[in-house]
Formats: C-alpha cells, sequence, structure tokens
C-alpha cells in the first residue's frame, strides 16, 4: 500500500482533501491568475512531481520536530559566548555528518559575550513585590547594593523630555504599550541612552510585547558614546501598568534594582554549515537557514532553533531522496545573531567569492507558514511566485514583495536576492526573547510544514536550468 | 437628553441595538418557552423597569473596575494571615462607610497563616536552570541547604504506584496534563502524601493550568495524619514537560529544592460586609459577595477581588437609586477561602439565626457573565429563571441547574438556595493562583455587566412579594 498522502493534515493546516489530485485544479486555478509567461508555467509543470515529493516526505513525519526537541533540551539556551552555544554547534556538526550532508564545518566568528550574573528588582514602597524582570543584552551593572530610587513613569521620548527635570537620579520607566515591534522596541534600544541623558539612575522598560502572564522579555540595547552608561532592565507588563496607575494616584513607588551584568572579551563561536554541493554549478550556492544562538533564558526554540532546524531538514530531505540539484544548496546556522554580532557579516565576508543564487532565512518562528517575503529583482519574483504556487496545496504558496532577515541582510547589501519565511505570527511576540520560548509552544505538523515550504522552494531555485536573474 | 442607553456595549456583549425597546420581544420569546405560571410572567413583568435600571446604572460607567483597581494596587495580594489582607477589609469598611450602606462591620474570624518565605527549584544537571516555581500553601520547607536528589517523573498516583521503588530519596514530579479543575487538582492536593508513602524526599507538581508562559501556579495542599511530610511545590508546565522528556530519554535530572515556608499560629481576620436593610422583612437576607483574600501572589484581582467589589457595587447601586428591597442584601467578602479557611463556615455560624432567601457566590473570574447556575428547589428555580430573562438584554440571562460556591456551602448545607455567577471561564485557569493574576487581565465592559447581573438577581429576589420558595 503506498503510504498516506499528508498524513497529519487533518483540516487544519488544509480545507480539502489533502491528495495530489487535488493539485491539478489548484494550480489551474493559481496559474490561470498569475502566470504571465509560458516559461513560469513550465517550471511549475516540470517540478510538481519532485515538489509533491517533498512535501509529502516532510509532512509524512515530525523528524525534524523531534530533532529541534533534542536540540533544546540538550543544550537549553544559546546565548553568544556561552558553552552552551558551542556545544550545540559541535552536536549538530556530527549530526550533519551523519546525515551525509556534504562540508559539514565550521566558520570561526568572534562574538560578543554579555553575562547577566544575578539580578532583581523589588518594589520597596508602596508595598513590598519582588518584580520579575531581566537586564537588557549590554547593560552594565549596578553598583553592590543596587539602585535605590523613586520611579519615573513615562510612556514616550516625548514624555521624557518634558518631564526632563524630574528625572535625575530617579529610575526611569518607559511603559510603553505594545504596537509593532519596530516601533516599540526602539525603547529596549535607545531606552538607556535617553534616560541618561536627563540623569536617571537606571532604565527599566515594560516588555515589548502585546500579552503577558507576568513575562519579562529580554533583548539587545546599546549605548552612545559620550552618554553615561546606566543599567538597563525589562519588567513585565503588568508591573509597569501598574506602577504608572500608582504614580497617577500620587504615588511615588522606590524601586530598588540589582544586576552584576557584565560584557567579557569576545568569545569564538562559528557560523555552522553544511550542503549539497550541486551537480553542474557547485560554485553556484541557495542558502538558507537561521540564527543556533539564543537568548539566555528559555530554550530559543522558536527564536530560532526552529529555523535552523526546518532549513536543516529540507535539505536533509533532498538528500534522503536522492535530490541534488543543478546547484549547491547550503544551510547555516548563523551565530550572534541575537547580540547584534558578526554571524551575518561574517559569512559574507567569507562567503564572498561564491555566487549566492538565494538567501533565505527563517526568524519569525516555525509557526503556520503561509509562503515567503521575497527581495529581488522582477523578473526573480516571477519566478519564485511560480515555484509558490506548488506550495498550494499545503496552503504556503504565497510570495510577496519585501522580505529578508538579520542574518542574510549582509548578502543581500551585495545583490543577492533574499526572501524570509511567512508564518502566521500571532503568538511570536508572547515568547519573543523569554522564559517561555520553549518547545512546547511550537506544532510539530507546524514544524514540518515549514519544512516542507522551505524545501520546495530550496531545491527548485537550486535546480533551475537558469540562475534565478538578478 | 436621556443618557444613552448601555454605552459601551458595543456589539460585543450584545447583539443588536441594546435599547429597552428590544427589551419586550426577547422577554415575549423567553417567556413563550420558559413560563410555566402567570405568577411568573407577572415577576418579569413588574420588575422590568427596575431591572433595566439596574443594568443602565451598573453599565452607564466603570466604577466597580476603577475601585477594584484601586484595592488591588493599594494593598497587593492579601493572603490569610497577612497585614495586607487586614488593612484591605480596614479600607472596605471606610468606603462601605461612605457609600451609605448599613451596618458594614467585620466579623472576626482566625485564619491559618502560612508563610512562603524564600524558595527556589535549581536544575543542577543535565545543565543549570533556575526553574520558575511557588511552594504549595501548606507546604513545610525543606532542611537548611534544600533536597538535592534526581527527580522521578511520574504521570498519574498509577504510575507512582507502580514505579514506588524507584521513588525512595527522590524528588517526585506529577507531571499530569491539565483536564479539568477537579480532576487534575488532586494531585496539588494529594501529592506531597501520596509521594511521601512511597519514600519521596519531595514533591512537585506541574502547575494545574492548560496554559502556561512559564508561570507557576500556586495553591492549597494536604497532609495526612501518619504519613511523612515532606516539602510541596509546584512547577511550570514547560518545565514539568522538559524534565519528562529527558526522563524517556534516559537522562536522570537532578534538582536542587530549597523552601522556608513555614506556618505560624492562626491570625485574626474578618469577614467584611455592609448591607441595606428590608422594609418589610429585616431579618430575611439575600447574601452575595465572593472572598477578599487571595493568594501571596499577582494581585488576587480575578480570584476573587473581583468577586467581591461587583457584588459590592451591586448593592451599592441600589443605595445610589433609592431602591430598598422588602428584604435585607447584605455584601460579604468572606475571608480566607485559599487557605480552606473557616469564612464560610464562620459566617453561616454567626449568622444562623438570620433567614436567609438566597445566597450567592461570585468566584469564577468577573469576565462576560451568561447568567447563573442555580441550587434550589424546583419551585425557587422557576422563579429565579424567570428573572433570568429581564437580564437576556445583556445576554446573562442562562440560570442552569447546579451552582454554589465555597464560601456559601455552609449556608446551602443548612437548605439555603445557593446560586454561583456563570462566566466566560476561558482564560480562568491560566491566571489562577499565580502572579499573573492582575487587573489587566479583567475588562472593564465585562466586570460592569458582572455587577449587572448580580445586581438584577439579588434585589428581585430580596423584593419578591414571597420569600422564594426553599
Amino acid at each position: 500500500m503506498p503510504a498516506p498522502r499528508y498524513p497529519f493534515l487533518d483540516g487544519r493546516a488544509a480545507r480539502g482533501p489533502l491528495t495530489l489530485a487535488a493539485l491539478p485544479a489548484i494550480l489551474a486555478l493559481a496559474l490561470g491568475v498569475a502566470a504571465t509567461s509560458v516559461q513560469a508555467q513550465s517550471v511549475a509543470d516540470e517540478y510538481r512531481d519532485v515538489a509533491e515529493r517533498l512535501i509529502q516526505a516532510a509532512t509524512d513525519n515530525h523528524f525534524a520536530y523531534e530533532r529541534l526537541t533534542e536540540l533544546v533540551d540538550r543544550f537549553g539556551p544559546r546565548v553568544s559566548g556561552s558553552a552552551a552555544l558551542e556545544r550545540a554547534i559541535d552536536w549538530m556538526l556530527v549530526e550533519m555528518e551523519a546525515d551525509g550532508l556534504d562540508n559539514p564545518r565550521g566558520d570561526p566568528v568572534l562574538v560578543p559575550h554579555w553575562v547577566r550574573g544575578q539580578e532583581s528588582l523589588e518594589m520597596i514602597l508602596p508595598w513590598p513585590r519582588e518584580m520579575p524582570m531581566l537586564g537588557l543584552g549590554g547593560s552594565v551593572a549596578t553598583p553592590d547594593g543596587g539602585i535605590r530610587a523613586e520611579v519615573l513613569v513615562v510612556e514616550s521620548f516625548a514624555e521624557l523630555a518634558e518631564r526632563a527635570d524630574e528625572a535625575h537620579g530617579r529610575i526611569v520607566l518607559f511603559d510603553v504599550p505594545f504596537t509593532t515591534y519596530g516601533q516599540t522596541v526602539q525603547y529596549r534600544s535607545r531606552g538607556a541612552i535617553e534616560a541618561a541623558k536627563v540623569g536617571a539612575a537606571a532604565s527599566i522598560i515594560r516588555s515589548v510585547t502585546p500579552y503577558s502572564q507576568q513575562t519579562p522579555h529580554t533583548g539587545n540595547s546599546s549605548y552612545e558614546e559620550g552618554v553615561p552608561r546606566i543599567p538597563h532592565a525589562a519588567i513585565t507588563v503588568e508591573d509597569a501598568m501598574m506602577l504608572h496607575r500608582m504614580q497617577d494616584r500620587g504615588q511615588r513607588p522606590e524601586l530598588l534594582l540589582k544586576m552584576e551584568a557584565k560584557t567579557q572579551p569576545d568569545a569564538l563561536s562559528r557560523n555552522v554549515m553544511a550542503e549539497i554541493v550541486g551537480t553542474e554549478f557547485p560554485d553556484e550556492v541557495v542558502v538558507l537557514g537561521g540564527h543556533i544562538d539564543s537568548w539566555d533564558v528559555g530554550q530559543g526554540a522558536m527564536d530560532d532553533a526552529g529555523g535552523v532546524v526546518a532549513a536543516w531538514e529540507a535539505v536533509r530531505l533532498m538528500k534522503e531522496l536522492g535530490l541534488q540539484p543543478r546547484r549547491t544548496v547550503r544551510v547555516v546556522g548563523w551565530t550572534s545573531e541575537e547580540n547584534g554580532g558578526p554571524g551575518g557579516p561574517d559569512y559574507a565576508e567569507t562567503h564572498a567569492d561564491e555566487y549566492h543564487v538565494l538567501a533565505m532565512e527563517s526568524d519569525g518562528g516555525v509557526f503556520k507558514p503561509s509562503g515567503f517575503g521575497f527581495t529581488g529583482s522582477d523578473a526573480a519574483f516571477e519566478i519564485v511566485r511560480e515555484i509558490g504556487t506548488l506550495l498550494e496545496g499545503i496552503e504556503a504558496g504565497t510570495v510577496t514583495r519585501g522580505g529578508g532577515g538579520a542574518d542574510i541582510a549582509p548578502l543581500m547589501a551585495t545583490g543577492v536576492p533574499g526572501m524570509g519565511l511567512s508564518v502566521d505570527g500571532t503568538r511570536y511576540f508572547w515568547y519573543h526573547h523569554t522564559d517561555a520560548d520553549t518547545i512546547d509552544k511550537l506544532d510539530p505538523d507546524e514544524v514540518a510544514l515549514c519544512v516542507a515550504t522551505m524545501a520546495v522552494m530550496a531545491y527548485i531555485v537550486a535546480d533551475l536550468p537558469e540562475t534565478l536573474p538578478r
């Protein structure tokens, strides 16, 4: 008996019966709308069978989810500079070798090494409360004994400027509700700078998230030359709102902040990678991956071991199915993305002599995929959009304009077309950079769909008769 | 211009235009199905106007939500035996006096006084992790220096019995997924007893919740005469699942548990209450409320300050509207419900000489109400169901069979009809007994609807020409 098709797609990931028989009708519909050239139609026609094989293989089991679980359970969080990160990379190299992939290796990269140490935030007045908190990456420590001060709550940099004369010696709290990550994260990035400019003793932010269960979120932050470096930490949405209400009520809450954070000398890490060497154009590379480092809390399962493992599985499946494309397909786990580190730039520099056909990144969580965001020429967009139609059977065929990722940005800056996996982001920022970024937040079926989506796109682009145009 | 009707009911709480004009049609429909006697119809007819006034007054503003916010922000969590609980009660008495309610007073009650102290749980092997945890109410401390031991994960008491010979000297973890509270909570209640019987050094449970962001849940637990008392604590769903996977993988995770918990001598607390004395039958009482104590984390906003304040507001509104029913309506904040304490029984005993017509409790969160669960005679059920029809305009008119609450159970045991407010419980157990039970989890409009629901039911039952039959 043949294996069942998409055995676990039970109507959640697909609306109709998901057999190969359904694909022609879907494709005909899609192509009737989207196709603009005979050439594009023939790409879809030519690769329909192989796409089906890849999708079937990816969704046939939960191999990627199980490997991901093992990775995050074995090594835990993998912050830049930690032994856990390097042990995880060692393990990946062994596993990639066992997978039979070509050239498993780690390119050495010097990475920042920030260590949290012990830390706490206590409300002293009006009543005692230990507030869940996380120091922000790169922060300095408090003096021994901590900083005890009244809090000044503001809801924007503009309000801080208006109340600048109240800030001296106080702990400034930026109680900024989440709108978009891009808008709200500036208070994490620049909060300590702006607070220090008006004489604050320390800076704390409301965690950058739309939802919280007293969940503090960490993340990178920065200082500015010539501005005093003050401790910078995040508290929960709940506590930020409470302190704000207290201030509005005329109370003057007092906090005690203790942090031992320090930045150690840069450490040696690696961009970890393996590949299937292309049959015809081995020096032309389709690269796909995510970042193997994480923050130092939780498991970094969603951000971003999931992206690395799903891309890895996409390549492993090609190997398992005996699919060797014309060009090289390479999976990379970039290092130190979270610490604004040099993993991405280092890769672009080290591999500058190779011709990168396409760079693909997954760093938005391996939730249910919908397709890709793509940055590149119109001609290339037409082609990847046509390839996308082969993913409509799993509802992951939508390729939109605009997309990339932090680790492939340096490659994209040199003209390489880039694409980011698009997924259901509903809960991404609930877990991002928190202790709750753990494997249980991911769904094995959805992870498998991410694998299928990346596998089909990467394989076909790597195997096209002609190089993806720039 | 007349005030707008239900100004903030924007289609979420009500499907159609919510004016008084819509009520007759709704009622006709409801009564056509439900009414079995002319008497019942006349109850709805007679009280339609006053119900409308109460609903309008309750939903006209966010007074209850604001009072609730002030209570939980001012005093924080209010665990049995704490100064915070007594200060909150003092404040309520002052406020009830200011509201013009009759006889604000506190009945003295001796309550358990368990103090958490410092506590921590660390995974030592296979890699270091500080696990979020909460000691369970009533637990003993660990010895100084803590208990360091291998963990034994089981998923039921039955599995523990099968693996009894592996438990000696180990920390037993009950990794039991949430099904219903009633089913799952037995591992919190009896986990330490069952683990001690097979020689475990300590007992930890997976927190009793269907959803977690590394959120530990506390709650009451118990020991058994003749069985050693071992420390008993809760860890998060995420960590319980991880330890379980590690064990399944053949690893032997090792934990270090430190707890300073101790039980101090019983402390003096109060059941806090106030009322509107009935015009005709002052010794006949409709009592409504919730419990004013909480656990010692978060704010106890949902569990159960919300219930107390919503009931209080229901009575305050009657006063404000000049509605003095024939019988006495009394709001009570029972004390020490969480610690299985004597607030409820003490009330029943102290007030045994009064005739309680109905006891109503809200202890499921003040989320969007749907009506009540009712326990009492068929004749009484018919009447309260008819009164419920007056709440259909706010979709809170469903009265079902069966309902009550822990604090009114001792009254109900003496034959008093009981009812519990029914609400949307979707997220109740996400926050229950956690640091995340904070005011921001509640919606001001939904709190107001709870007020309206309780006000209409309590007022009408207290004002009926005849006492609710038993």
